[in-house]
């Protein structure tokens, strides 16, 4: 027979099973912080309608975009999940309930370049907050909080939520009589930390023709620094100038105000004047999360307030705020760190049952009791030498292993091996599934990252 | 601004946030349920290289998938998760350890015809075992108890496993000296349930020549029935004419023999000699799963034995048993049928904390506090009537609600509405979490599905 050659496409992750095992308890516990804010999960198709997918998008995200026709229909792949959430919140806003909290892990398609730790195909983490004609200012306050309790809950305690207001930039650049090039000096200020501030004051200058106070006002500006509280005080000076620019100061105010009664400690938050989040879309606060010892990674988890998400399909004004992680990247990015816990469980079962007797029946049954215990149990019946058997144990990393031979079985016991210690001991064959089920839980503590 | 007609395309299930719910609570059993016998999750890409998919697609299935082309590269969605299990083993082949054992929930497509309750994308839930060079029939033993605890896990009760093995089938055909023709005999009986046995017969004698002996033995062999015991005594008669016919009884009487030790009621499962399973794929033990209630329905979870995964992509002998549940399809019969128990608990939040002050701080570390103790708690903080708050707390069917006014923030209290049974009570402001979670527990409890 003529053979091809296997091989994965380039661009598209795809993990051995111990990977797979943490990558799975990682989303597992996005889920789970997710649902625990009251964000009901959302699944919608990978494929969509170009005219609805791309109705709004031109550019660098268009070229990117897988996109083919199959009959007469002229599909694409989604990009993200914003634009597909958009789409179903227009399409069935009769049946649901606002604010409409969502969140969506799934799959979303770049054709992107291809390049180390970039992917073409990625899962993003979303969680959305829609507003139907108005959406209150504590929703903003709360997603610091989920932020840190996502990131805290996968292991994580080096990282840094910081927290901006687009209203108090817009208002700040108007109140400098430049807000009609706001959109292009928040451009050039977000690169301040990777090219400094003199390139940016030049830019400014040079680039945008800003005239010398002007400039000298944003650099200082862009310099206040601190607690949160500090920065606050500082922005204070500012105040009774501008409407929007106060109005931003509000809201920021009521984020860091509650603060500490959602949970989030002071040294895990932080206001950073310098940060703006894309151009357009967002109009009030923006977040980005940094891990401390890993800056040259950026943001692993962004977001912020937007006031119509849904412009391109319906006439309803649906305001939201919403955060993105990009999973895929993270974990990537996490593995290549070394930063996933080695320690963590990644076994597909938690006892591997190697009967020593032709009647395979009380194995059976001593697997149907782990399982019914709720251990993961695998029964081994290949007829292969005991050494590649326990090859097979080691491989597979299974914690324990269960042997039953004919002198086992006639006393009503079962050998159990603690594969990590080496020790092994006999349990009777009523007691052992229990036993296991303590053994196990004790050993599955822990987070799936460590730094 | 022109506005895109939102729309989801025809053949693409979108699911509203009750039903979705529900969908993922049965996604969670059947992970939960293949997790506990030992199958690690595995995640693969949606789209492969053209080549590598359609290595051995023809036909059919080939008119049906949706390949395009990105850059130079000629690409193709997955039409099930089959095929890229057999190119992930080839791979990865030197890092796994056999028999290895995967299971994988996630979407395929296919471009079929539109049609009610047919799906273009939809979800596939399989398990398979993949042997090295060979692979033991205690494997093929333990599937029927898989398929048993996940359907009653599910909260089905009326449901059938119909077991048969091909061997048996080849072996009788050829027994009749009309092995030759066995595929397109199995092809013809396959039909039996729909067309009767009259019609069988005269198709056998028709269509494929066959004798009128040969098409009496078949009729009478068909009709063996009744309960597994019965229908292996009754195989007994024809054991010693052929060796093929031979093993595969050895082979079914094993899987008879074993089935009370892995928790499967002797009323759930049936040996069917009319099951055949596809035509040249299967070599062993085949299964189907009927829901009993629901015939027109057809097999809700199929499989078998087959004796090469991967000889498209590698030499290597790779013996499997596997099993696959159409997720979507089998969501959308039982949404039809109205099977879905609609006492599952499907709201996004567990309590909805409904702050009746100014100054939301104690709110704020109330619902902080709950999440702590695993309650999902949603903050409602819109400038809204107090009837349109309870509208909300009814559209989003949540169970409690907490009402913290001045009154009972100064006592230290909180209220709490028990929204199915109206009543409400106060609880200290610092036992009202537990209370909760120890109430929401209570609730949740119960399967998905009802019959």
């Amino acid at each position: 027979m003529e053979r091809v050659k296997p091989r994965t496409l380039s661009g598209f992750m795809e993990l051995l099973p111990p990977q797979q095992a943490q990558f799975e308890r990682i989303k597992g516990i996005l889920e789970e912080t997710y649902g625990r804010y009251g964000f009901t999960p959302l699944d919608t198709p990978a494929i969509e309608a170009s005219e609805v997918l791309l109705a709004k998008a031109g550019g660098e995200t268009e070229k990117q975009i897988y996109r083919f026709t199959k009959g007469d229909s002229d599909l694409s792949l989604r990009f993200d999940l914003t634009v597909p959430l958009a789409k179903y919140v227009a399409l069935h806003h009769n049946d649901l309930a606002f604010p409409f909290r969502r969140y969506q892990i799934g799959k979303v398609y770049r054709g992107e370049r291809a390049q180390r730790g970039r992917f073409r195909e990625f899962y993003q983490a979303d969680i959305d907050v829609i507003g139907d004609g108005s959406l209150d200012i504590v929703n903003e306050a709360e997603i610091p909080a989920i932020i840190y309790q996502t990131f805290t809950s996968l292991g994580l305690t080096r990282f840094q939520i910081r927290v901006n207001n687009r209203k108090i930039l817009n208002g700040f650049y108007d109140m400098l009589h430049w807000g009609h090039k706001a959109a292009d000096i928040m451009r050039i200020v977000d690169k301040l930390e990777k090219i400094g501030t003199e390139k940016v004051g030049l830019m400014l200058y040079d680039d945008l023709g800003l005239d010398e106070d002007a400039v000298g006002e944003i650099v200082r500006f862009m310099a206040i620094k601190g607690s949160s509280q500090e920065v606050l005080t500082a922005l204070e000076e500012y105040r009774g100038k501008n409407e929007t620019f106060d109005q931003g100061l509000e809201e920021l105010c009521t984020v860091v105000k509650y603060l500490s009664d959602f949970g989030v400690p002071q040294d895990h938050f932080v206001v950073d004047l310098t940060i703006a989040r894309g151009l357009d879309y967002y109009t009030g606060t923006v977040y980005e999360t940094m891990l401390l010892d890993h800056p040259e990674v950026g943001s692993v988890c962004s977001g912020g307030r937007y006031d119509n998400l849904a412009e391109y399909y319906t006439d309803k004004q649906l305001p939201g705020v919403g955060i993105s992680i990009g999973l895929t990247r993270l974990f990537y990015v996490l593995h290549e760190q070394g930063m996933l816990n080695e320690a963590f469980p990644t076994a597909p079962a938690d006892v591997l049952i190697l009967p020593m007797t032709e009647d395979l029946s009380v194995a059976i049954a001593f697997a149907t009791a782990c399982r019914g215990f709720g251990v993961r149990a695998q029964l081994y019946t290949e007829p292969k030498k005991f050494k590649a058997k326990m090859n097979y144990a080691d491989r597979i990393g299974v914690p324990f292993v269960a042997f039953l031979g004919e002198d086992e079985i006639q006393n009503g016991l079962v050998s159990l091996k603690n594969m990590t210690s080496g020790e092994q001991e006999k349990v009777s064959l009523s007691a052992a599934p229990e036993w296991l089920r303590e053994k196990v839980a004790a050993r599955n503590v822990g987070a799936p990252i460590r730094e």
